[in-house]
């Protein structure tokens, strides 16, 4: 049995049958039941396009993911992916990822909103003054921004952690070990995230009167190999830092790899704070010596992303409500004061 | 202006002009010029779900994604999207992952074919026997198995490397070095990729007259702490194995931990083999000791099975082809000959 002779049968229009099925608030409950009854008696299931056609939402969350050869995508990405899942599934939502040219997302983002393939999306690892955070409120969509852009003349909803907070406590902690020669090997720096997390650093030696030196920053896609040769050069260079700050714990394995070769030995002759998004495979606190990190769940933000986006589809959120968590500073053995 | 407009100026039918925009091979090139000139020029743009009505494409490759509190997804993933990605993009695909509940996907499976939302899906970390990929050929959608499951009594196309042979030509090299005791740390063995990489270093023993020891297996989910606790036990034991092979580079951080807290030095004290799926923040090339692995990128599989289903959808290849990828085995310094 399809809609027509669904509808014909209950004497109904085909669009007031499909409306009913759909749960749509115009149809009344006597009508409603009448034709979920009948449906179920005659196993109708709706054809899915013609759903579409009835109520506009395609049931999916959008993602437009960059790629191209020259794009790595971090590790983290799939932890927030189960993040999102966890709360998707209860809730009848399906998640479509759309690659795009990494030198080209606009193309992607307005096929994906005039298609009408996705009822909301979010954005990810935004940039200052973000060209996609633009472009969807430009384009009417809801979505959500995991991270924060600054410099955009309108508000927006977003989830953020408290990057700043998290990079200030632990450098605040690592100077009230005494330690003055703090270094910070932080992840792509155009990306907010990284500007936040600098700002914090530098926000602590500040209130200590003292200074981040240029040559005490390093900025790299976050990688074993490069925190190995970023932290490399920190620490062969003479008056080197007694204290790293990282912004990934891939980044801090190479870190830890580099004092070795280097025969410091951690944490006499070199202190570690690692921001840490808890990943399940690979954990600071079996590193050879524990490190300590500012800890958030990225899988946790996943979650609360699918759950705002899906507040946002079904009306009961809007505005431009800013998000911000705090961050944990989870204390162990590779930090201590200086000698 | 709407199709119906469009087909009234045109005096086509709406079938015909929306076959004609999509390119459907019934109607004649000149219909089909006429159709997209006059939409061109009247600014029109198809509306996706009565496209989809029309052609019954959805232009989207489907996975479905186990969830649950109890189920952490591997980072090998993300570089399987990427490589899905990289292909998808150029022809315009997009991912549908559909979250399931990793206890009951069959509902998932069910409802996304049922749906029409996917034109065709990948199933990965096959079992034997694998309930998914019978589901998938009983549904009849088009579908590739990333892995390979035996035990099914139709045939169905699959792309998998050759686990079985690179876990052999590793083990036989350690014999060759006269390593006696071998031992595996495996990931799951209920999965087929584990199942056949037991097979290929039991094989290379047998073939010396050697034995897999029972206490020399150990099948677990591949962290570093896994690694590290299975490399513990392994090695704290009277008659140690005095070579390891193991299934994930993740799991190698933890053995070569452990290594270094039992102050065994490697590869004198202990040789180490690790499979390397490529990751691009993690590098066997830069572990303390430079690690042997075998070799295969999971992004380029995560290509080859996005370029296949392509295939599929299109109708230029059907049937049940199975496709095997050869295994690199790279020398390193974590092996060496036996004291």
């Amino acid at each position: 049995m399809n809609l027509k002779q669904l509808s014909l049968m209950l004497e109904l229009s085909q669009t007031t049958v499909s409306r009913a099925l759909n749960g749509y608030p115009e149809v009344s409950e006597e009508t409603r039941r009448r034709v979920t009854d009948a449906a179920k008696r005659h196993g109708y299931r709706p054809n899915p396009s013609a759903r579409r056609l009835a109520t506009g939402k395609a049931g999916m969350i959008g993602y437009v993911m960059p790629t191209g050869a020259a794009v790595d995508i971090d590790p983290h990405f799939v932890e927030f992916l189960s993040g999102l899942g966890d709360y998707a599934r209860g809730h009848e939502l399906d998640l479509v990822l759309s690659p795009a040219d990494a030198q080209d997302e606009e193309t992607t983002y307005r096929r994906i909103v005039a298609n009408k393939q996705v009822d909301a999306l979010y954005i990810s690892a935004p940039y200052n003054a973000d060209k996609r955070v633009a472009l969807a409120h430009q384009l009417g969509i809801p979505f959500i921004v995991h991270g924060r852009s600054e410099g955009l003349d309108f508000d927006y909803p977003f989830i953020d952690i408290d990057n700043e907070g998290a990079f200030h406590d632990a450098t605040r902690l690592l100077v009230q070990l005494g330690h003055k020669r703090v270094a910070l090997i932080n992840g792509d720096d155009t990306q907010t995230f990284a500007i936040f997390r600098e700002r914090g650093v530098r926000r602590a030696l500040a209130e200590s009167g003292l200074v981040l030196e240029p040559r005490n920053i390093r900025s790299v896609a976050m990688t074993e190999e490069n925190g190995y040769r970023a932290a490399r050069r920190l620490l062969e260079g003479s008056d080197a830092p007694t204290a790293i700050v990282c912004s990934s714990l891939l980044m801090a394995l190479g870190i830890v790899r580099a004092a070795r070769d280097l025969n410091l030995t951690m944490p006499r002759d070199l202190s570690l704070v690692s921001h840490d998004d808890v990943f399940h495979w690979l954990k600071p606190e079996h590193f050879s010596v524990p490190l300590t990190t500012t800890r958030s769940s990225i899988r946790a933000a996943g979650a609360r992303v699918a759950e705002r986006l899906a507040a946002r589809i079904s009306g009961l959120e809007d505005g431009a409500r800013g998000e911000v968590w705090p961050v944990d500073l989870v204390v162990r053995g590779s930090i201590s004061g200086v000698r």
